[in-house]
């Protein structure tokens, strides 16, 4: 196999292996195996299980969220929960960030690097649309940054990850973005 | 030792076998030796690992979260707001409930087990307090009740759980509630 070839074999070999046993019982040994690689072709790669997850997550997030600009707060928002919703139904979210979640609650470093890309993620796309409304004169200034994060971020997650309810039904995510406006508004 | 105290023992053991090691790596075996007891002392009380956390966890989320009755929804979210920032920092919620999620991902049993349980815990709570507002005129008839549970539920649970931000500041509970009255309102 090429250079690339075998990275992109160990990728897909991660996900399958997280998607079946989940990252506390996934091992560098099961990954190989399913890869068609040695182990020492994935630690030459990535240090560690937690590098290599934490690596492809980033990734994911980073890809998978422009920053939209509709010219309203709420048209940002209706936008930024249809690529959320999306993403949300990746395995990467619904399977792999409950299990690093998981890890972060006994461990420090899975904690600060989960927290690292989910800031960088969402909450860096979320952080544009609210000084883009702030700009215009939508939101009032001085407004507590993190608290306003915690409403655009949490109902949809709690939603499809925490709950695991259906898909969102036609008129949900327009309905959430209107909602998440006016609160955002009253700050 | 009396039964009520074996029984005890188990729950206070899986509690620190939990916080140990997480639920994946959890075995019966480890919860009798750290209660001091034998296994089958844990399988005559409940039929699996799954059972027995699941029974824990229902306990808890029905136990902590009583109905508020403040007679505003605002104020009526303020204080389920303080109760679950409480709950929220128990180990049962930082580390218990992330584990069992990253189980639902990928087992269907845990899943509608774990559905169950945050349905009748604190969404059963919003549900009322969306009643009572409801019947005082505060909220459109006909509301969204799913939506408005996504909008109650998760902003405190993203900061708390999956952000793992810091303890909330002060004045932030207060605006929490004042600005998903307002985004409720707006349905």
């Amino acid at each position: 196999m090429l250079r690339e070839d075998v990275t992109e074999a160990i990728r897909a070999a991660v996900f399958e292996e997280l998607a079946a046993v989940g990252y506390a019982r996934m091992s560098i040994e099961g990954i190989a195996r399913r890869a068609g690689v040695g182990k020492t072709a994935v630690y030459r790669r990535w240090r560690s299980k937690l590098h290599l997850v934490l690596d492809i997550v980033s990734a994911l997030a980073v890809q998978g969220l422009p920053a939209p600009d509709t010219g309203s707060l709420e048209g940002d928002l209706r936008l930024l929960y249809e690529v959320t919703s999306r993403a949300l139904r990746h395995p990467v979210a619904s399977q792999i960030i409950p299990d690093l979640q998981a890890e972060a609650a006994r461990n420090a470093d899975i904690a600060e690097a989960l927290q690292k890309t989910l800031r960088e993620g969402q909450d860096g796309v979320a952080s544009k649309i609210l000084a883009a409304a702030a700009e215009r004169g939508e939101l009032a200034p001085g407004l507590d940054t993190d608290l306003a994060l915690d409403l655009i971020s949490g109902p949809l997650y709690w939603r499809s990850v925490v709950v695991r309810g259906p898909k969102p039904p036609k008129g949900y995510l327009g309905s959430l973005a209107r909602a998440t406006a006016e609160g955002l508004k009253a700050l």
